[in-house]
């Protein structure tokens, strides 16, 4: 376990190109290259980044610009010692109604290949975990495509429930602009 | 259909016992009464708000309070003609990675029996993908339980794609505190 003497704290702007690399490595793994529509401009205006790389603590509230409608996302970034960017966990705060409770869902969990098979995946899972419960929020959540079986295995080891009762639902692109001229 | 004569508008704290009554129906037509840990004051103390009955505009960005990690939901109301609050969607602000924007996820919309067949569930999603649109977001999101055909039915035909392909994880309870000292 070489987790241990990795770094994870709050992505900074400084951080943006090794993003975009991670978020391309990760849409190739999905077969789905061509969905990618981040640039580094786009994810300067809609991240909300911490000041700067001294920021190491994950688990205290973070230091970041405030969350908002057009900046809801937040990032955490793990480095090697040598200091490269390995992996990233990419999320946002929903909300359970029934609890009437915060949580964390999870958008995207990335570990560069080249630096897989050393518990960076579970670091990063550990990390948002502990954010969830120092916000006294209830959940921490995200989907998987149902062929990714290694990754299925892995979020279930850590303690994962599957939601097999529910599916997913997406209104998008021309549907999305015809939903909201529907009653005009 | 009486949608045209509703008025939707963001959600006050006054509305909170009938937010808190509708939460409950929806529990009990879920079969998950028990699930229901929403107080008046858990509600209170995590959505953000509009300030007064006075907001009715859904479109441009709600004057409501600020989210933020221990406040991320906000609620839009369906009022009938006579001042009944018939229905509700509470929505949070999600992302989607690969197009770097910002988007709504509809955590639970609800139209009480009695108002039913009279489109205020389709009033509601209209007002969100307008909402979307407005923010020059991506996507309008929510899931369904799968047993649930009426539901998905009215999805589709408002144009909404089932996301069959993938799967939703969650971790929380006592495997979430596990997660989080799993490296302690």
């Amino acid at each position: 376990m070489t987790a241990d003497t990795a770094t994870v704290r709050h992505a900074c702007r400084e951080d943006v190109p090794a993003i975009l690399e991670l978020i391309q490595e990760l849409a190739d793994y999905e077969h789905a290259l061509d969905s990618v529509e981040a640039t580094e401009a786009k994810l300067l205006e809609t991240i909300a980044f911490a000041p700067s790389k001294s920021s190491t603590s994950t688990t205290t509230l973070p230091q970041t610009e405030p969350t908002s409608p057009a900046k809801p996302a937040r990032c955490l970034v793990l480095t090697t010692p040598a200091g490269t960017v390995a992996g990233m966990a990419l999320y946002f705060y929903n909300y359970s109604t029934w609890r009437a409770r915060p949580g964390i869902y999870l958008e995207d969990l990335y570990v560069r290949q080249s630096e897989r098979k050393k518990g960076y995946g579970k670091r990063l899972l550990v990390e948002l975990a502990k954010q969830v419960i120092a916000m006294q929020g209830g959940r921490l959540e995200w989907v998987v495509l149902k062929w990714n079986e290694p990754s299925i295995k892995f979020y279930e080891s850590i303690g994962a429930k599957m939601m097999s009762e529910w599916v997913g639902m997406r209104v998008d692109g021309e549907a999305l602009k015809k939903l909201a001229t529907l009653l005009d």
